[in-house]
Order: structure tokens, then C-alpha cells, then sequence
């Protein structure tokens, strides 16, 4: 759909935190971002919840692993639908750790999609979590 | 599809420029991605590609707007599968500068789903594009 020929605008919805806990617990696949001496980055990731924050598998001895140790970090999770040009967004930000899968029975649910060895588990925990809905009008 | 019944791991194929490109053309959704004191912000936003760079409308006087003013940013597009477990994604990594739309005639191709007075024009100059392609197995 073109500029030209686009619907009205659609309005936005602030979402709650329970709306937004929803959204992220019916996912497998979101983003997680964090800030290098060139700004930010965001890369797609599977995770799961695991009480207030998410938890994450990653690789050891990467740039994401690295820089998830002990740092500032935000997690992301959208939908949105191109025809009725609507949609939602969940932002979880927070601080991200490395732990102990074992102090964490939510790491039995992760399964990363990629092959490697994502032996590192990095849990972000939620300081803040907003939403957004965009309704069509 | 739970852990235990899921397929072999996909492999992670690394993208050319060409192939990122022709990504961020196809589509009309991306998330823009900026640090402040707490650490990165990421939001969606609708785009269209500007020779090297990408281009968004935002709303003025917005933290978005405050933090796009001339800093270091990235622009996110991915998609994703459950079913098959693939899928890909594409990071442009720039600085964001607010710019006149006069001078870029892209702008006429952005139309913002949202409701609003996204008046602002931002682009982003892309110092770098990568990105990755998970093929299922």
C-alpha cells in the first residue's frame, strides 16, 4: 500500500506490565540489545521468562556474550501485521548477567535454534517493561 | 514444538551487503535502536532506505527525537519462523542525524502507521550493514 492510498492513522495504546508479560511469554524469538563504543546493537535471540527477567543462551567468547556480562541491556519483542498496519511492542530494560542454568530451572526451556555451542546462560533482569499496541483506526 | 521434540539446529549463514540491502528494501517495519544513561532503547518504527542510509519520521520533542539528533545509532530488520526455526535478520549500525526533507526525496515514500505529528525526519548513515541468514537444517 502506498503513501497515496495508506488507511487513516492508527492510534497507540500504552500497554500494562501484565499486558506486556503476556506478549513475552508467548514468544520464542526476541531481540537483545546493548551498547558498544559505537552505539547500539540488536540481535535476535531465543529466550524465555524466568521470573522478572529473561533468560538467554549464548555463545562464550563472543562480542554478545562479552558485552551481556555485567551490563546495562534492554530485550525487545514485536509483531506486526503490513495489511492492517498494526501491531505491538514489549520493552523489557534492565541489567544483564551471566548465571548458573542451575540456579535457573527456566534454562530447561531454552532451545536455541542455531547450532553452536550456547553453553553461556545471560539473564536480563527487568527494571522496566512497557508496551505499546498500535490499533488500526 | 518443545525442547524435546525439536528439529536439528539451523546453520547461521552470513549475509552479503547486496543481500542485506535488498532485505531493508522489502520491508516497511524496522526498529531503530539508541543508548542513553541507562543503556539501549529500542523502538519500531517504519522506514524507507536512503542511499546509504535509512530514513524515519518520528514526533518532535520526543525522547526518540532527542536522542537521534546527532548520535550513534541502529536500524534493525528481521523475520522469523517458528515452525521451520529459520529465518534472518539485518543490523545497520550509523549515526542518526535529523535532516531536511527537502534534501532527500525518499521522504515522499514515508508514511508512518502510527497517528501524529511525526514531522521530524531522521536519518541514519550506515557505517556498516550486516547481517545473517538461519538456515534450517
Amino acid at each position: 500500500m502506498s503513501a497515496g492510498e495508506r488507511w487513516f492513522p492508527g492510534h497507540l495504546r500504552t500497554l500494562t506490565e501484565v499486558e506486556c508479560r503476556e506478549l513475552l511469554d508467548a514468544r520464542q524469538v526476541g531481540r537483545v540489545a546493548y551498547c558498544d563504543e559505537h552505539g547500539p546493537v540488536v540481535v535476535p535471540v531465543n529466550y524465555t521468562l524466568d521470573g522478572d527477567g529473561v533468560l538467554l543462551r549464548v555463545s562464550p567468547h563472543t562480542s554478545l556474550a562479552l558485552h551481556l556480562r555485567s551490563a546495562p541491556a534492554a530485550f525487545q519483542v514485536d509483531e506486526h501485521d503490513d495489511y492492517t498496519q498494526s501491531g505491538w511492542s514489549v520493552l523489557v530494560r534492565g541489567q544483564a548477567t551471566w548465571v548458573d542454568p542451575a540456579d535457573h530451572p527456566a534454562a530447561d526451556r531454552l532451545s536455541p535454534w542455531p547450532e553452536g555451542q550456547r553453553t553461556l546462560h545471560v539473564r536480563i533482569e527487568a527494571r522496566e517493561i512497557t508496551g505499546r499496541r498500535l490499533v488500526a483506526a
